[in-house]
């Protein structure tokens, strides 16, 4: 399993993905889920991937190959010149690659499947979100839905519905994040540390803050303790029950 | 979808059932997912059930006829001796309902599938809490693992593991489970109010406090506000993360 999130702020947009995968309880692996294409000062493009394994790393290899040709005979996401252009051209690449893995076609609950979210900013247009599902369509973050989860979404997302504001800042957005995942990792044995996180400022067209987050970061354990205390100490607020 | 809790507590056991039965989302009922069985001063006995209605009513149906015939050809809770057998014949009862319907007979997956929760106490014996599983197995709570959710327990999931304490009070526990209640109907269609309760105290050996939680219930309604702001609050308690 695998946990992403994106959340489109006003300020810009903020990535995590954790870095579990595995094929049973008894064989799982650390992988990296979040991958970026960036000509500073002209686009930034990041992808995250839940899903298939063998799928979303070919979808990566196959867009990373084709912006490195130098002809366009292959559409290259360095190319492309919008950020809708790059997610039709992501949906269709992940729908090739599922296509060739199963010979009866893509489908929504066919075992080479996968479903990415793809961020970013290109030129002079806006920062936009997209979830990008196997059948190769997108949909696209507004301000009624402003960010998407992927993967095992249900344990982290109460706190995301109740808490979560657009004009956040990123320090801010970043702790609400760490929460969604704490309360995931508890639960669940197919999402786990250690996080990778990435900041993109609106308009600045190139990759902001990058960091890797590990089981034993200071910051990651304080909100993890701390959540304990303060979930209880939030219950405890609410009117007593009378029976 | 369902959502059903049972939380055994040092006290006794709170049980709690939402009432939203669906087949798609344009075609949804209400309906009561909590049944009893009680003989004052000797037993009680309460299921909550999850699954396929049509699955979940006979079971109901085949274990409420079966008490009331006089002689024991077939099978009583009534006439069970210990919770464990009660366990037992209702899990037989479930694969006997389960196997008329799936002529392959009952598998995990199988659409006509449904899984039950069991709580209660006889005679001498101690409050226990079964999760019976469509195969007519099943497995008790205990001191590691002192409650069960059936259904959609994803969502709400998160606040039990954090704040569950076997020594709360029922009043505790109650508004504990209406946070659980509200992230979870907050996030999905299937599970909706009103809500059933029901309280057993130990050693009581008859119904305890049994209610059901409108929509417009005034507690309800001030926990579902009051957990917005208390979990924000929570939120800024925590220490601030530092770009």
């Amino acid at each position: 399993m695998t946990y992403c999130v994106g959340l489109r702020l006003d300020k810009g947009i903020v990535f995590m993905s954790d870095t579990r995968t595995n094929a049973g309880v008894d064989n799982i692996s650390t992988v990296k889920k979040m991958f970026t294409w960036a000509v500073p000062g002209e686009r930034m493009i990041t992808l995250l991937m839940a899903g298939n394994l063998a799928t979303t790393q070919a979808v990566v290899s196959l867009l990373d190959e084709r912006s490195k040709v130098s002809e366009d005979r292959d559409p290259s996401i360095l190319r492309q010149p919008t950020m809708f252009q790059v997610a039709k051209l992501v949906g269709d690449t992940l729908k090739e690659v599922i296509a060739t893995a199963a010979p009866s076609g893509p489908q929504s609950d066919a075992p080479f499947t996968a479903t990415i979210m793809l961020g970013g900013q290109i030129g002079g247009g806006n920062p936009t979100l997209y979830l990008i599902y196997p059948e190769g369509n997108f949909v696209e973050a507004t301000e009624d839905t402003p960010f998407f989860q992927i993967g095992e979404m249900k344990y982290g997302r109460p706190i995301l519905v109740r808490a979560f504001d657009p004009s956040a800042s990123f320090e801010q957005a970043v702790r609400l994040l760490l929460v969604s995942y704490d309360s995931t990792i508890k639960a669940n044995l197919g999402v786990d540390l250690p996080l990778d996180l990435q900041i993109y400022d609106t308009d600045s067209l190139k990759i902001g803050k990058e960091m890797r987050i590990e089981r034993d970061d200071p910051y990651y354990v304080s909100v993890s303790r701390g959540w304990g205390v303060a979930l209880k100490a939030a219950l405890e607020s609410l009117p007593p029950f009378k029976l």
